[in-house]
């Protein structure tokens, strides 16, 4: 229905997260927002529309990928992205509809009559540096398998992310191959087998790969073979032009959060350097040529996985102090959320609705003090689901028809 | 999705329903809670996360099965539990997978050609005393039928719940045969069919049933037959154990509350007594033996549905005085509300969101002052549908993984 109602215009939506923002009380019964002394949110606060976003569903706590897509306003119950196609993303290989993406870990083997039995799992995990060595190598020797191009990346330890590029976009269900981790030592390496018709000519390239891996590692001394795990496609989705008639740009840092964008069909826009800065360095630059601008900080999420609870509350004045800088390009709908919580109590994402901030000129506003949850749950927004919030910033923007007469 | 996420951990929930016990206002503008004196509610209302849950629907006065089962986590409009099912739950006969449980009315039938004509559908309302030495007449001379165990209990005047246990658990819509109840008196009993081959085999032992309970009540001058309504099957649904990996038990004392908690597969303890501090002593007996524990309040409903407002306000002000004692089991998650609101104005249920208390380490709190309606309405969670409690519930006690990376 939402698409339906699309319309274009001139306006531009600058689209805020600080990764993880929400938070729990750590000192003196407040949280990390409201420990943060931020003078600019609160300025703005005070004259936006306030509220929380439930990111998946009450009592949900959200990984990466689903809280992003429900805020892009894809219902990450509708769209779930495969641990495969997550752990490419992160590693910085883009994942496109052609393609196959599957968790690998680099394995100690031995050859036992014609069978593959696993000595080790993850290969005595091996230290990343090892790891970058030996997937350079096998870069260098396998290209492509029979016209379907092969990319490996290195994580860390033992860790490494595969995609299977074919030359046309793959049929439903094309991912649909068991793991051939035996998930236990001493077992055989199962041999990977399709579903389906489509999927067994997937898993037939897998075969022949894994051949020429071992070939190719036959005389490393610990990681001689790959265990392949997470078979995973791109759902099939609408791409955000599609369903918002927005042309939008991703400015991140981070290769997970650039590849979500990607995701979704939002261009990624390279640059130098990682700071808050030299992202708004890009952001300027490119202000004239997008309509949609998702803006990623990672740091408020970091301090919180680590426990750090004064680092989160830095991070988010570090924010603040940035924040001018960004109302000086003037955007018609500003909008500032995380993609979940985290609070530094937890030292994880968690369940918890999320602040959301957004400026219009179409707003009641004065309902509320402060960006912190407290006060964002006296907004006139109230407690919704994150994937409403693209009708919210497409409404605010006056790029939504009436419906109906 | 939720039973994927559900992991084990020793945490101990305390789920504490205090039935009806949202309202209106009575006195002065203030409501029952409102008026009550409650300093240990006050207290703990402090430092939790409040709320309000719609039971079913907005506007959707429930009764108390769907009150109850929203609050267990099972969808009221998915999982209906029929009239036959409740009134068997309510005299004290357990529901099982292999029963047919039914309404009966005594009533006083005359025998024309071989036809069975109602004279008084209601047997002239005899008095419950004379309704429990029939139905034990009933009892003694009725067993079984055709290997069918036949369970019959008295209800209050004329009315009584029939249940039929056959030995294996029965198939779907075994359940659907008609009322034999004419509705009418001048009438003909109307014969009970199966409206498909499950159902008419069950409707042939009803069959038999009648014709014996005919012998049997021949020679009483009024309640010489049974009028049969509300033929009901327990729905198809997974344990509360099975969907959310908990040890559950319940500690109520009213039957009907028993029966609800059974349906879902909680343990129903029996003790001496009827008093909240005989629960309370239970309680304490089994906190070392499950994970989760079912607390039934009825006087908080009871006073409503009198409209006693003063009755309802006492009964507040009871289950805060033994508040303390209930804290001091430490649960990790504790949660007090109500099934559904029962306004001493209304002297019925009714459709109002109910008041949600939930204490545990990861909340923000510090929202609200009291466990009141316009108190909770300030809180962190919000107004939120009453099958999205136990996620919230499984979250707070750190029982749910995340979905998705």
């Amino acid at each position: 229905m939402l698409e339906d109602l699309v319309q274009k215009n001139g306006s531009r939506i600058l689209l805020i997260i600080l990764d993880g923002v929400g938070g729990l009380p750590v000192k003196n019964g407040l949280t990390e927002l409201e420990l943060a002394q931020t003078p600019n949110l609160d300025r703005l606060a005070k004259e936006s529309a306030l509220g929380m976003h439930i990111p998946v569903d009450h009592g949900i706590t959200p990984g990466s990928g689903p809280g992003h897509l429900g805020i892009f306003g894809y219902d990450p119950l509708e769209f779930q992205i495969g641990r495969g196609i997550l752990e490419a993303l992160g590693l910085g290989i883009e994942v496109k509809d052609t393609d196959i993406a599957i968790r690998g870990n680099y394995a100690t083997v031995e050859y036992q009559n014609g069978k593959v039995i696993v000595k080790d799992r993850r290969a005595g995990r091996i230290p990343t540096e090892e790891n970058r060595r030996i997937t350079q190598r096998i870069k260098e020797h396998i290209k492509s398998i029979d016209g379907v191009e092969v990319l490996v990346e290195p994580g860390m330890e033992h860790r490494i992310a595969l995609v299977l590029r074919f030359p046309e976009p793959l049929a439903e269900n094309s991912h649909l191959i068991n793991d051939t981790d035996p998930q236990k030592e001493g077992r055989e390496v199962l041999k990977p087998v399709g579903e389906n018709e489509q999927s067994q000519k997937v898993a037939s390239v897998v075969e022949k790969l894994l051949e020429q891996v071992s070939q190719v590692l036959k005389d490393e001394p610990k990681a001689n073979y790959i265990l392949l795990r997470g078979f995973s496609q791109k759902p099939k989705m609408k791409s955000f032009q599609e369903r918002f008639g927005l042309k939008a740009c991703a400015i991140a840092v981070y290769p997970m959060y650039k590849g979500l964008a990607s995701l979704v069909g939002m261009e990624v826009l390279s640059f130098e350097g990682q700071s808050i800065d030299d992202q708004i360095k890009v952001l300027r630059e490119v202000w004239d040529r997008y309509d949609f601008f998702f803006f990623h900080v990672k740091k408020t999420d970091s301090y919180g996985e680590d426990g750090n609870w004064e680092g989160k509350v830095k991070a988010i004045e570090k924010f603040d102090e940035k924040l001018p800088e960004l109302l000086s390009l003037n955007p018609d709908v500003l909008v500032i959320t995380g993609d979940h919580s985290t609070p530094s109590v937890l030292k994880s994402h968690s369940w918890h609705p999320v602040p959301v901030l957004l400026k219009s000129p179409y707003v009641l506003g004065r309902t509320s003090n402060r960006f912190t949850e407290r006060e964002c749950l006296k907004g006139e927004l109230g407690i919704f689901p994150a994937k409403a919030l693209m009708n919210l910033i497409l409404a605010h923007s006056l790029r939504l028809s009436k419906f109906g007469a």
